[in-house]
């Protein structure tokens, strides 16, 4: 059973404190094993990425089996279901509609002064997407990955997936195909992060690396960024419903129950200003428990880290939900919009009754990679964004010069940078 | 004398590469240190502060002098000169014009299935603005950090700048003001960070850090991350100038000198297709260096990390470029716009003869937090975006969620999560 809170509780700021300081993430200390195996991947290279393959996978490569072949995913399509297929086809088509729209514009101005200014956007030169292997093998985060990447007009992703044993999942690659990615990898783990990083003899380096996974990838792509880009470091998913007593106590509990099935670590709280449905959503989650199939990890998570608040009034709700910033927020209640806009921290919103959160997990169209931990305070979910980079462009003409150049040379010469001004003085003969 | 390369040579691609992979910085491993000063202000709060300032700084203070008065400020703007504040003023006007463009648009529609999607940006909450204290203090730092901020809607800035022995920098007291920052606090180095992370009882923490800083500075923003967000970790600076034959070699020279004074460990790069030219750049440093007040610093830099290369034609150059992803890249050429269209990887392009990377510096508009060594490949300046973050919002009506139902539960089961499944399919009675 989750623990209860309540706001009229005169020891409830501590308690709610308590809450949001909860470290819900086992830190493994990996970090030198990795980097053992990213320095012999750069001294080895492909040698060395077939030796671990080997070691961590069971699964001998060639430099010539690295790849998943074309007619390797042809084979993979035909044996995944049709419902699967149309399923992926339509989240597909519905995440590159609402990822369109986030293609941002350039600009290019001329002002007063004579000065033409603005920016330019360009797509990534290449991307590698890390998909985990086994039991966290998504194909809707295949999507969720590379359908931004592919929309800001990246030429080229490299995908990278461990098949333990030779073991694929043949709706990853259906996956991957449908997105639109390059080339598929058979090798995962540190290796698979440094092989994208620097390179091998068979693999062409990319410039940033996105995608969820253990341990070792997440230390491994701390320990290569600057050398590429990375994605954020996500931490377990964890989902926020605040809700009325109109809300159905049974939709709300198999909402709280999605998210506490995906990891002994993942957080449901649910937010009411009704004891009600409180005490409602409590029994159905013990009843819906009994038949879930993942009621052992859901049953772990909601006992250790669920948690029911009790507010005096849902608008008294809002700074508490500000504070914990949830991945995840679903708003089931009679003015879910007008709740909404009060909100300030939330890496997605989920409105009224009709919209579970597994909807926009699949295909809502908004991408499932969101901020964890309370990290939506200062950062956003995955976008187009996140796949291209935007460069500065100024031009002054003689005149222009002539009407910024001498603040330009006091501000120098105030910072000790005589050469900066005269970079500009030699130019106005002064 | 910096280093020739010749495109034409036949150990062109081994000179370049080796280039490519020149580290500049020397990272010192203060890691260790950080951690302890860290530990110390989240147990100690002010009174590590304090202790921290008196052993650093050689300044004692108490809770109450930890922040500096609008007095203070107040008397520190009649200490500057009437030119410098102009300046300060011409360009934060110009910054915030440029910032302004930038703000990102909400997106909200009903799609034809019944959805409403779209997304809605807010700006962060609190940002924590770092500033050296000495030789780097820079008030154009101040302006380039915090008036994005305030264009995103940023609440609260809190600075932090050190003042060894009480010494301040009356023009980054003025910019601050001038800027909108909300606090000054007389506080630096990793206990500083620590501060503004995670709060003591006279400082409210902060949800973002930006701004340079050294390597303590560097390494407590790195630990911090998570616990709060944070910009890009900053190298030294770096220029590339694209020149063909009608370009200036003495406003080359002074360009490339301006950026080499920054730091020992700054680079300065020419590439030509005019033999006349290269020869004439390297004349005219040696001669603008002979006069340059910080010779010691721009000469060791171009002597150590200069290079002229020279190509065969500008188009040949566009590759380099790209690889090298330049922080700046100026191009004093004839068809500048032209050859500016080619490139992918730039932090910043100034375009033209009249174009001095100093008018960008200080007063163009466009930010002077730029991508350095080689990070333009998949990042981009400080901007609008970086104070702000997007919120995905997504509501079904019940016959939207009729219809996107089955795939989501045909996906949640491929995927082995029956729970996800049951959440929509409780709702549709399936």
């Amino acid at each position: 059973m989750a623990q209860r809170l309540n706001a009229r509780d005169p020891d409830f700021p501590q308690a709610f404190a308590a809450l949001l300081a909860t470290k819900r993430e086992i830190s493994e200390d990996v970090d030198q094993a990795v980097r053992v195996i990213i320095d012999d991947v750069v001294a080895r290279g492909d040698a060395a990425l077939i030796d671990y393959t080997s070691r961590f996978d069971q699964l001998d490569l060639t430099p010539e089996t690295l790849r998943i072949s074309d007619a390797e995913i042809d084979a993979a399509e035909t044996q995944c279901s049709r419902d699967a297929l149309e399923a992926l086809a339509l989240a597909k088509a519905r995440i590159e509609t609402y990822h369109r729209a986030q293609r941002p514009q350039d600009a290019m101005t001329t002002d007063a002064v004579g000065v033409t200014l603005g920016w330019r956007w360009t797509a990534i030169e290449s991307v590698g997407l890390y998909v985990p292997g086994g039991r966290a093998s998504y194909p809707s985060s295949v999507l969720m990955n590379a359908v931004p990447a592919k929309v800001a007009g990246v030429p080229r992703i490299a995908m990278v997936v461990p098949t333990p044993r030779g073991e694929t999942n043949p709706l990853v690659l259906a996956a991957a195909r449908l997105a639109g990615v390059d080339e598929v990898l058979r090798i995962g783990g540190a290796q698979a992060v440094a092989a994208l990083a620097y390179g091998t003899a068979t693999i062409q380096p990319v410039a940033k690396i996105v995608g969820p996974g253990n341990a070792y990838v997440a230390a491994a792509k701390r320990r290569v960024f600057g050398q590429v880009g990375i994605d954020m470091i996500a931490g377990p998913s964890e989902v926020l419903i605040l809700a009325d007593a109109h809300a159905n106590p049974d939709w709300v509990a198999a909402d709280l129950l999605a998210q506490a099935e995906h990891d002994p670590v993942a957080q449901s709280i649910l937010v009411t200003d009704s004891p009600a449905l409180a005490d409602a959503v409590e029994v159905a989650v013990e009843h819906q428990l009994q038949t879930l199939p993942k009621a052992e990890i859901a049953g772990a998570s909601w006992r250790d880290f669920g948690a029911i608040i009790l507010v005096e009034s849902l608008v008294d709700a809002v700074p508490l939900v500000d504070r914990l910033a949830p991945e995840h927020l679903e708003i089931e209640t009679e003015d879910a919009e007008a709740l909404a806009a009060k909100v300030r921290n939330a890496g997605s919103i989920f409105l009224g009754s009709h919209t579970p959160e597994a909807i926009g997990d699949y295909v809502g169209g908004p991408n499932h990679v969101l901020p964890t931990a309370r990290s939506a305070r200062f950062s956003s979910g995955l976008g187009v964004l996140d796949f291209m980079k935007r460069t500065s462009i100024l031009k002054c003409d003689p005149g222009a010069l002539r009407a910024l150049g001498p603040a330009a040379i006091a501000l120098g010469r105030s910072e000790g940078l005589e050469g900066h001004a005269r970079s500009v003085a030699i130019r106005l003969n002064l």
